[in-house]
C-alpha cells in the first residue's frame, strides 16, 4: 500500500505538472509559440551545466540545479509575471508567497520545507548558488529572445531596463558580459527593443 | 568579442530549444494536449528530487540530475521513440548515435565528451546513477499517465508490457514498488490496458 508520505509526495508531483500550461512571455527560438514555464526551467537547468566554468564564484551546483528545477513552481498559481512590469512585480511576492503555502504544502512537512527552503533563497539572492541560479535565469531568455530575433515581434523592453535585468550576469558569470552586450545589441539590431524611457549615458 | 568557446556552446544551447517541440506520447494530465520532451525532462528532474530518499542506491545525485537535463537531447533528430513500439526500438540505438555525433559535436570538444558521456551513461544503464534515472523516467509517466486517466483515450500496452517497462523502479526505487502496482491498477481501471499479448503468469 501506497503509504502517507509517498501519497502527498505523488499529488505534489501530479500537481506539479500545471506548470506545463503556465506561459511566458519568450517565444520558442522558431517563433511558433510562447514557451512555457517547465520547458524554461530545463532550458536553464541545461545552461547553467554549459555555462558554469564561466562563474568565479565557489558555489555547490548540486543546489543551483535544485534551486532551478524549484525555482517557478509558484507561478501554477501565481502565473508569470513580466520582468519589465512594475505594477505586476509589485504584487508578485505576496501572490508567489501564497502560491508557495499551499504547493510546497502537499508535501511532507520535512520536504515541503526544504523545497521552500530552496525557492527562498533563490528569491532572496543572497548566496553564491542563488546568484548564479539568478545570472543564468536572466542569460537564457535574452539568448532565446535574441536568436529568436524578428520572427516574434513584441518589443522586449529599453536598452536600459534590459541592462539592469541582466545584471546578476555581470556579477555571477563576469566572463560572459561582453557576450551580454552583444546579445543586447542583436536584439536593438531587429528592432526588439524599444526607446528607453530615460536617457541613456552609457 | 564572444570567444569560439562560447559562440559553440550558445549554438548549442539555441539547438537545445528544439526539444521544446519534440512530441511524446504521454498526455499532460489534464488531457489538453501531449507532451514535448523538454517539459518531461524538467518532471522528471522535480521527481528525482522528491523520490529520492526511497533509492537504497549510493549515488551521485548531481550526475543523476546532469544525466536527466540531456538524455533525451538525441530525441531533437532522432524523435521521440514510443516504449511499445518494438520496430521503432529496434532502429532506435542507429538513430541516437548520429544525432548524439550532431548534437553534442555542436560544443567545444573536451565539453561535447562530457554531456556526450552522461547519455552514453544514462543509455548503457550499468551504474547507481544511470539506474536511479532510468528508474525515475520510468516511473514518471505511469504516473502521469494514471493521473490523466480516461482524459486521453489512447491504450497504453499491457501489463506485461508496462510490468516489464516499470522493472527498473523494482531494483532501484524498490520501496516504491507498491506503488507502481497500484498506479498500474488504476490504468487498467481507467481502460487504459490493452490485453496482453502473451499469457500473464502473475
Amino acid at each position: 500500500m501506497t503509504d502517507d508520505r509517498v501519497a502527498k509526495q505523488l499529488a505534489f508531483l501530479v500537481e506539479a505538472d500545471k506548470l506545463k500550461a503556465v506561459c511566458r512571455r519568450t517565444p520558442l527560438i522558431d517563433g511558433s509559440r510562447l514557451e512555457n514555464s517547465a520547458e524554461h526551467s530545463w532550458h536553464l537547468l541545461l545552461t547553467a551545466i554549459v555555462l558554469r566554468e564561466y562563474t568565479h564564484i565557489h558555489c555547490d551546483l548540486l543546489r543551483v540545479l535544485e534551486m532551478l528545477i524549484v525555482h517557478d513552481l509558484v507561478e501554477i498559481d501565481a502565473g508569470d509575471t513580466c520582468a519589465y512590469d512594475t505594477r505586476g512585480q509589485d504584487a508578485r511576492p505576496a501572490r508567489e508567497a501564497a502560491a508557495a503555502e499551499r504547493l510546497f504544502g502537499l508535501l511532507p512537512s520535512d520536504q515541503g520545507a526544504q523545497l521552500r527552503d530552496l525557492w527562498t533563497e533563490f528569491e532572496a539572492c543572497d548566496t553564491p548558488e542563488s546568484r548564479l541560479a539568478h545570472a543564468v535565469d536572466r542569460f537564457q531568455p535574452l539568448l532565446q529572445r535574441s536568436a529568436a530575433g524578428r520572427r516574434w515581434r513584441i518589443p522586449y523592453a529599453s536598452r536600459t531596463q534590459v541592462l539592469e535585468r541582466l545584471a546578476p550576469v555581470k556579477s555571477a558569470l563576469p566572463d560572459l558580459w561582453p557576450t551580454v552586450l552583444e546579445l543586447i545589441d542583436s536584439l536593438a539590431a531587429s528592432g526588439m527593443l524599444v526607446p528607453s524611457p530615460e536617457p541613456e549615458l552609457d
